[in-house]
């Protein structure tokens, strides 16, 4: 994860939570600054490493004096005890960066054991697991890395690095047909085109179109499986919504290329991490 | 919820998913730029109403254009099928916030349904339901509004805005006496003093030291009761730690003023919220 | 060209031209706050129109009270003495933007002049234009689209929305197999991966690799021919590398699909446009 | 070329090309984080250098590990072939940061070449080469800066740090002589006034309402001659307007102080640079 | 005062005062969203008005719905009693802008009100009031707005705008001469010079050099009116350091052409205005 | 005073002096970037330091190469003629932040002197001194810790960290007993609630309705003697409005238990203190 890319989101995270300071540590600390202290980030429960480097960040953007030893690399399996880093500074720093690194690194380890999990089911299956737009506001290249850390793949970022005809586009062009060859006039050559179909009709139309991904929108598993066997590998063939533990592998069982699942980011479980402080002598 | 509070934010979400366009409702509309169309937001699952007022400011952002009704208050019940709210506006701006909308009231309602249950579940004691920090970077005043909103109390915003004297700061400090010294020396007179206690003999040292708090970390019921006992109304008494819709109960018996829960806001299950284009005709 | 998109760019270009105030126009003004003028936006060259709302935003940022009326959209031909637009306004808020405006679409009237020259050169043949990432730093959007307006398709925006495997990268994967093989580990399904050849050997191990584009870099005509035949449709091929417009007919006649050419954007020449003030009565 | 007022520019000139990262780079270079790498900046076309510190304040940006020399000094000459600089660090960052340093250098030094050029063209002639706001909305520090490494001298930054009179302004006023007494009212005595002029009753009505420089605009180099007569010495004489190559001597011969050109900055080739990459043995 | 020049410090102002919220109004208005008051701003003490529009834009960036009524105009005397303005909107905005929009005007009428005591004291000598740089860090569009509004003329803004050669500069040139002509070098022809001289040797020193103005620093009025028969008019005298309401005729007298006094803008005293809020009958 | 919370304003009042460079330093230090210089900064004038580490801040965004050596610390008394701190590091970075540096010093010391001053005055009284929102705007963090660190204390930050139901709120809800019940209404356990009273019935209301704090508002010291007398203990007492130097005795011999001061930061005093430079040997 490069530091460059969420540096200036970190330090807003920061101020949010203490543009004014932080009366209760600076309080404890006046005339005390000079005290360094070590701190040790710990698992509370087991799960997957997401995002290790991001504390490291948080401290760094309140100190330039850390020290930060991970114990854990991204995609490692974590159990409870583990430890997952440990940070040496400025107590200040350290007490003031706590609760952003904490609440960053449980949900992003919440979304990596979870994307984790779905992969697992279909390990053996030809079919990748991604993840949807429906990521926390402001928190997409958070929620985007951890779902690959945890075996996924990225779906498109954001609105302009793929092209998706979603229901919406159909009903303004007028139909598939009309939307496709609009999207077409144009376009750079570097962009996929996707279009989401509700029924197998749809698909026929898209398929004829001319589309590199087609999205199939709540469809059964059955459906899904005579969707597979119309497109015959043309193109590459998604599915979305509705889709849990308890019935992912009928729809791996389909044939069906990726399977993209919103809750991976819409619904996050944090994993329990917890940081603890020891005084640390003075060398 | 006031517009200057959150439009920065909603412009930055709004960023992150569409700084560089949308490419495929660019294309679809071109030539079209003049078209009209109406939204409707409705629930397509049961819950609480937060954040109404949110895609409004959204779709504000992205044009000057924008008539929006509300069906729906912040605060009211929401059954599967309402329509929370119809925009009219360029198909241009509606389709492109839609998501941005989305993710915050799916994120926003499923907070409120949740704290709306708690609440629920405690009627009829003398105890309030509160958040923590523990909320998403970046989303904080979004998500403590939900939890006001669902019938609790905010706990404080950030690090400036209340002394909480935690474990980390104890061990700083050599004692809670000497870290409640500390904190009192040249306090504001408008702050309160919260301290965080493992036991009871640390309740007994902070009711002693003198805080206006007392936040029992980790306890159990009973261990909670005797600490009600002790503390006999001299100061506000909260719990935290590992309290679920299975053991509320148990803590709200106690007489416990106040119940912190980190999962209302750290594991969100996001309520399913969707929006839906008619083509309107030109008036 | 959505208004949302540029609107902070446009700001940050008045507040580089006028951040500590407009000395003469604020000394010439003083007093005469509510003078009303109109303005003339008119070409003093002939080319191609791009970027006619900039101006509109930019007015619109110093002022709410503007009426501006396009005479030309984007794409159309200009001719020498053209009137291109009509602004209305406070005087203040028309002399401080001035400047700023006509700096923009000049230069992107002269991308889209550049590029259309081009595109005309080479129609009959079925290959299309394309530009590079050789934008001018903060002006992407605007060059980028500007070259969309002349007739040209848009490379890819920046570094995140399509693969682009050059020289540098296959130098660190040790190989164009290698280099392939690392992309394609857990890659988005929605990304395109273009890779950038040297010569036909490089060309017949990109195309065994498994990409969607080859990017044949600085070839002669002649060799780009033999590129088609071993191609043979099976991947979309672009040339780029030294061409100019005396020399783009013999590219365009070798049958490769795409044809990307960096000074469309890195070496522009400015249109030449002027605004004249008229004031205007009051009504 | 002080880093404090370039730095954020070029921090956001990164962030349009790699706000959500560098998908081909990260690919490639994953599990090879610590490769350190060498690159070599050099000419492939002969010019004059302007703008050496600039790759450096980019790759410094994107990491703190950098180590950078430079092989030439603003204002020299370079050949094609030199090397201009070598960059040692983090292949990552050299990766990401190659594209947008590229594109300001060779802007820079191509605005410096042509400067030099007119530079050296009017050599023995007491006159001065300046040039506009004419440059590029959000690179004007840069542009400006390489005008003087060319040689030449910077006209005024922005609308306050001169007053500059023109002809809309004077339209307004109601006259030379009203908008100069306007201006001169309670202005500061650190300013100097311009205005400019479009023949040589203006210019006397603008010498007896007492200014610091006249701007003789689009006039013959016969009228400018005349000009320089009647002015004799008392004020700064600048002309601008179809000042090229081919006649810039005989504007040069008229006895003119200065003379700006537009097109320094708003028509700039590009000259051509490269950066070549090459693994570096860990030391 | 141009709101483009001064919003987004406004903006920031605002956010600084309640970036979290007013939790005071919010709670007193809840449910009360409609409520439409009148406000009056008043002055309780007399001076001079200065930026009577900044509580317009203050207002109207928490409001699009505030109607603005002004009864004084920059410049005017204000008498105790005064209504200075008058404000009717919606009272959630009224309240939380109105400490902000007090807090600056106060400071501004403050500046003007005791430039323009210096100005009449001096009024019958042909000798200007200016301000230094010693402005309060982030105000200085105001504060100097503010000298200019009381009868002042502006310095300087920044350290772009004009040159200003001090003691620390001499000593690094290594003499006046020296620093003069490595000034000179290459300088913009737009730009005055100005040199800070301790003494009469210094003085002659500067005018040899050639310079626009000479800064007398620290001089006695004697010691200031020898400098003035010394330099003749032939350039522009200023003299600073030291001068107060007790002495300034004395150096009014000497023929000095410009007076600039720190304590204009460093120790201010805020004129008091109030703000009365009146609920306003719905129409 | 956390470098964190600080830093991003002391860029933005570099910004407002040298957005655009400082062309007397860069002129005179052209060719001679490399020289390291000492500045000494030291008092012209007695009174209490704070800010010390300001000038450190804004050097090192300057430079990433300045030593920084403190002799005072921040609420220590200073003397004419006491050097504060030593700074050593490039003469650019030195000449270009030598006056926001100043500027922000003088403030902060001209503030904790004043405070000092009305500390010392109620010395052996129980009475504390505390500041208002009347801060400049954009330098509140700045002007409550020069109060702090001259002995007094912090009054609440903004408007979210404390409730202060003033006369306006009154006038809205109602009435003083509607006022605080709409603000108990799901308050925030955290949050303490003062009330402004202008007279002793009133304050008898606010009583009965509960809050924690009463603020007395432009009381005679009799009015207030009283005031203390029925609150007997039971909340805190405030007293504010036209308290001096001249009058402070007379409240503070009330039994009042704060008194806060509006002038302490809205009508400053700046301290004299300069900064001088020394060319530095290099080693």
């Amino acid at each position: 994860m490069d530091g460059f890319i969420v540096k200036d989101s970190l330090k807003r995270f920061l101020e949010e939570d203490l543009a004014w300071g932080d009366v209760t540590s600076d309080k404890i600390l006046e005339g005390k600054d000079s005290i360094r202290v070590k701190a040790v980030i710990y698992a509370k429960e087991e799960g997957v490493m997401a995002g290790i480097d991001v504390p490291r960040y948080v401290f760094e953007i309140l100190s330039p004096d850390i020290e930060y030893i991970c114990h854990k690399k991204d995609g490692e399996d974590i159990k409870k005890g583990d430890v997952l880093a440990e940070v040496f500074g400025p107590a200040s720093a350290l007490l003031k960066g706590e609760r952003v690194s904490l609440n960053l690194i449980q949900r992003m380890c919440g979304i990596a054991t979870k994307t984790r999990r779905f992969v697992k089911m279909v390990e053996g299956f030809n079919v990748k697991i991604t993840d949807t737009r429906k990521t926390m506001p402001g928190l997409r290249i958070f929620d985007k890395y951890a779902v690959e850390v945890g075996g996924g793949i990225k779906h498109r970022f954001g609105l302009a690095d793929s092209v998706l005809i979603k229901d919406n586009h159909i009903k303004i062009a007028g139909g598939i047909k009309e939307a496709v060859e609009r999207v077409k006039n144009k376009l750079s050559h570097t962009l996929k085109i996707e279009i989401e179909v509700e029924n197998l009709e749809d698909l026929k139309e898209a398929l004829e179109a001319g589309v590199d991904i087609i999205l199939l929108d709540n469809m059964s598993p059955d459906t899904v499986r005579r969707a597979v066997e119309i497109v015959d590998k043309r193109v590459i063939l998604e599915v979305s919504g509705g889709i849990r533990e308890d019935n992912i592998i009928d729809y791996a069982k389909t044939g069906v290329d990726v399977i993209s699942i919103g809750s991976l980011t819409h619904s996050v479980k944090a994993l329990d991490i917890s940081l603890d402080l020891f005084e640390k002598k003075k060398s």
